[in-house]
């Protein structure tokens, strides 16, 4: 299966009766702070709360009748866990969540709570797990972002937010392993060539700086950051070529920022984004991404699952 | 002046080059906890932060440079002087709001920060205060709600619902005195009347329910609510016969529903609206309102300017 414009289109039409098109939201509050016209691509208000529905759907959609009876299985505690488990459900296929013994009951809860089997172990064990289930069953392994059906999925939301503005000036997007922004990135240059597309990724973690600048995917050192959805060390190798292609710039972005855009986004945006989702707004507040008033910038907003309990942090942070 | 259809088409004008066309939300991840369609109207993502400078804004428009020079008065618990602050700041006029110590700091510092002159004193003076600086002054007072201006600046809403989504069976809105359903349903009732209209108001103050059922406005005692923007003990006058006139049923939400409301719309909307705001979630949460999983109902989000240090009351709620 590749990956291009074409294979975008198809992956809209499959998942189209799973999903529902997020809103691209104008938020003319945030534009004195970050100095240009801002808009949020709300995939906080997907079903799950994520973006990662969207592959998650279209890698099972493509499974065959054989396939999905043998079941399908995710090592993730997060996002994609619960996009796969949900996907599993609508097509009454058998989901295994394998999970670190250290996730939250909520997170486990919430994963049972759709019908899913949950394995748990030690996290440095899970993709060990992860495998030996799909040798034993026979079961179809549905990898987070380094997979085409996968960065397919989430390249439609770079088609929808050219159809909701077909003139927005630029796009940033929240990266990890790339699936999101290899997807997007796609999308977007082959529909509307002349808009940028930027990557966000922790400065504690910047696998895309390092990648790009060594011209392969390179591993860096594995460190914490608040951005609990954007802790991969590597590229995926099968991402970073269309990243590499398709984006026009990257910021490597401080937990400071990220959270003073978290604040931002929910105080005067109003939008609830858990904090990875906020790193694009971090982004510009950091200015490591030029931005001017009169341009037209979509922050995509890629999840709204975070506890309330985590929004105390953001009572001390200053704009 | 006149509320009516005219009046309110007259008042989008007037006040479109300065308020924002807010979003009309598809709300999907709600409806399984509402039972019917979910629609937010985020009112949330208005200049100010609230619905409040709609009325405030058209309300200013319509003075003359001589009572502008004179300056401008409103006593309000917080979004209302805020619009005034905000409507008075782009006329080049002086503001005065008068405010009741109770108001929240977030509701105060806003207002200053445009500038205007905040006067505070107990909640049950301040018209008082507001009537005595404008005839020390020769400033006109700015009434929150007892006035057709205002009214026809707040059913602009309602214009604009119907044209986001014409097909909506029934809204739902938050009331004080009145004077934003007064708006709203006028306007609806006018341009769609099968939809029908819904009126929410704290249990703690049912000022229009007992008014209804007397047939004219009467006052409730002062009890205290979290629903702080919702403190009016009786119906504006001139509101209530347009309310009577154009409304098709009223809930009186406790406290702990609109909490309810509160959480399960920041949580699982993704959408952070201040706890008066929330009161129509509230309102069919309790079951108050009868609605059908076919029925596409519309939630008017009246305001979001809540302190992040309040939505620690939040943590212990249960859906």
């Amino acid at each position: 299966m590749a990956l291009n414009i074409e294979t975008i289109h198809a992956a809209r039409e499959r998942i189209a009766p799973y999903i529902v098109t997020t809103p691209l939201l104008r938020l003319h509050n945030l534009d004195s702070y970050l100095g240009c016209q801002v808009y949020a691509k709300a995939e906080c208000m997907q079903i799950t709360g994520a973006f990662k529905l969207r592959g998650a759907m279209n890698k099972a959609l493509s499974l065959t009748p054989a396939q999905l009876a043998r079941g399908i299985v995710a090592a993730s505690s997060g996002n994609h866990g619960r996009g796969i488990a949900y996907a599993a459900k609508l097509l009454e296929a058998k989901a295994t969540i394998v999970m670190p013994r250290t996730s939250p009951h909520v997170k486990v809860d919430a994963i049972r709570a759709l019908g899913a089997e949950v394995l748990q172990c030690e996290t440095s064990e899970r993709f060990r797990i992860a495998d030996q289930v799909c040798a034993e069953r026979g079961a179809t392994m549905v990898p987070p972002f380094n997979d085409e059906d996968i960065m397919a999925g989430q390249g439609t939301i770079g088609l929808e937010v050219i159809e909701q503005c077909a003139d927005l000036d630029a796009i940033v997007v929240p990266v990890s392993g790339g699936g999101l922004l290899g997807g997007v990135a796609t999308a977007i240059k082959a529909v509307s060539p002349r808009m940028r597309v930027y990557g966000a990724e922790p400065a504690a973690l910047p696998r895309y700086h390092a990648s790009l600048a060594a011209g392969l995917p390179v591993t860096v050192e594995q460190k914490k950051s608040i951005a609990d959805a954007l802790v991969a060390q590597t590229p995926g190798e099968i991402c970073f070529p269309y990243v590499a292609a398709n984006t026009d710039g990257f910021a490597a972005v401080e937990d400071e920022f990220l959270l003073k855009g978290m604040r931002l986004l929910l105080t005067e945006g109003k939008l609830l984004a858990e904090p990875s989702a906020c790193i694009g707004i971090g982004a510009v507040l950091q200015r490591l991404i030029s931005v001017q008033p009169k341009d037209k910038v979509c922050f995509l907003i890629s999840g709204g699952n975070v506890g309330l309990e985590q929004l105390r942090m953001l009572e001390d942070v200053r704009l």
